[in-house]
């Protein structure tokens, strides 16, 4: 069977490249915009997988740029109506389908409330699209899977594109005009081991850093395709009491990214190991993915702030193996729908 | 076996007693230099069960003050170093033990870049508590048990009356000095139907808003004390995906309280018990939890903003509960200690 979430997972490198060549110049203008304006926070409003890529986001605000960055809880504009003091905020919506309520209520509130708005979206006919100041758009083509794969990775994208362009570049460097070569490479290369999943009813996913987001992600693709209890941790936040509930045979899979975040992550492989736990590790190091049953060696490598983007693919590629391992269809998952009210 | 967990949970209405009592001074001292110097947004910086405290002050700050609050990524600070321009943000740290290392650099860091700081710490002699300009203490006696309980309780107090000072008032509220002796309540009722988690080897907790919170600490605690693999979901996003895995005799916890957040989590309890889920309820709400073969009916009520604080102590009944029902000591989960250190 071949899903319709294999496909839109293939077509990766290309929406990749799309965003690259159209969408720079729009990023470009609204960042001289804003440079010129000014802004002394970022809110980052998002629900399910664009929330991740917000993470990722709140990351490159804080470090490349040095502003910081929180994540919105729609609730306090939908249910609890906050009128927040927004006058130097730029608060940036994220939704696949542009039609996600919380999200654009949470755009619209923060515009009536002096912010500079900026929303990403799938679809620029959207009703998100339409109600902030600026707009970028995911350049992906229609996304059929209700798990999303291609738009999460563009996400990714235009969110380091416009630090990039915030913090002054006049063009994407050398590092990010390789991604899409460096995506299919990934695409190219496969798990081993996967099979010891079929009947494993939880794990846990950890990371660090900017590659928090990809456990998050991680774990997300595999609660709606293959129905596993599967939780992500930051490599910190584990420690702080979840390790816990960690014995022998207890699947974790660790990402392992290149750079700052790479120390720790495998300490904490090492270290679980100790404990019996059946540790599956995503990584560029040869030396970490051979000593691991389950595993997917990443052929290609990357700047740290960047890797997320790579690293998202080889959980994407397992949470669609996953689900046919256990007969199931990774395209409509159960009470899913692509759209998603809020009550 | 009487445990400490056992002791400490119940020797919450005094230390909330206590708080009120002797904190109420430096809290109102900090606000007003506070409110006189101004500051446009709030950054918590937390671990573990201090960063479930730090969710809920989020929301008291976005809804009651109107400022944008945001979580700290520690990591920002310790790993990659960032010089963020911080000149007009409150950075609050708040750490049980006062020595958590991650939170500790991070308060450090930000006093250095300009920031007003404020510490929360049950020791005051810690190097957290030095590290800030302001220091409020949880006065919550030693807390010997691995498994947080009456800081937890603490800290949203502190957390209540910092806002409260900040917004202007001049004493506790009646509702508030009403706390310690609802929370006595609580204590005074049980859960039924518990035994049927002898066997359960993961759960979801699901609550919205102000208690979203809650529903984290409390998948901690379960966590920590019980070896489930708990996770915690807002109601908006457990719709955006995770809802999926959840299926015939899939165990739920939908904490349900008072006031904006109850017709959504009601919408959910309802939607979970359709697809066949089995929903424990904890609520104030009798015809609720009456449907609910697994409850918890909270005999006291309270405003929504306060209700996280009564709110927190069935789940901790229940982690303890649960833990000795399997065997295990709450007291010291394997592979835990007291203060956490970062790799």
């Amino acid at each position: 069977m071949t899903t319709r979430m294999h496909e839109e997972i293939r077509e990766q490198p290309e929406v990749l490249g799309r965003v690259l060549d159209e969408e720079w110049n729009p990023v470009l203008s609204a960042a001289r915009v804003l440079r010129d304006r000014g802004f002394r926070s970022v809110m980052l409003a998002a629900r399910g997988t664009s929330d991740n890529a917000a993470h990722y986001a709140k990351y490159l605000f804080e470090v490349i740029l040095g502003v910081p960055a929180a994540l919105a809880s729609p609730s306090v504009f939908t249910l609890y109506e906050s009128r927040m003091k927004l006058d130097d905020v730029l608060v940036i919506g994220i939704s696949q389908s542009g039609e996600s309520k919380d999200v654009l209520e949470t755009v619209r509130r923060s515009r009536e409330l002096g912010a500079s708005t900026l929303s990403v979206t799938n679809d620029e006919e959207s009703p998100l699209a339409r109600a902030a100041e600026f707009h970028f758009s995911l350049r992906a083509g229609r996304e059929e899977s209700v798990a999303a794969t291609k738009t999460y990775t563009a996400e990714l994208l235009l969110s380091y594109l416009l630090v990039a362009a915030l913090k002054g570049e006049e063009a994407p460097g050398e590092d990010v005009r390789r991604l899409p070569g460096a995506v299919r490479e990934v695409l190219g290369s496969g798990w081993e081991g996967t099979d010891r999943y079929r009947y494993a009813d939880h794990l846990v996913v950890a990371s660090r850093g900017y590659n928090l987001a990809t456990a998050q992600e991680a774990a997300l693709k595999l609660m709606e395709t293959s129905y596993v209890v599967a939780e992500s941790f930051s490599v910190a936040d584990l420690r702080h009491g979840p390790i816990a509930m960690i014995g022998q045979d207890f699947p974790v899979i660790a990402i392992v990214p290149p750079g700052k975040a790479r120390p720790g992550v495998t300490a904490l492989v090492e270290n679980l190991g100790d404990r019996g736990a059946e540790v599956a590790v995503i990584s560029d190091n040869g030396a970490l993915t051979g000593r691991a049953a389950v595993r997917f060696l990443v052929p290609s490598s990357c700047p740290e702030e960047l890797s997320p983007i790579l690293y998202a693919i080889p959980p994407q590629m397992l949470a669609e193996n996953l689900a046919l391992l256990k007969g199931l269809n990774p395209d409509t998952p159960r009470g899913l729908s692509k759209i998603t009210e809020t009550w």
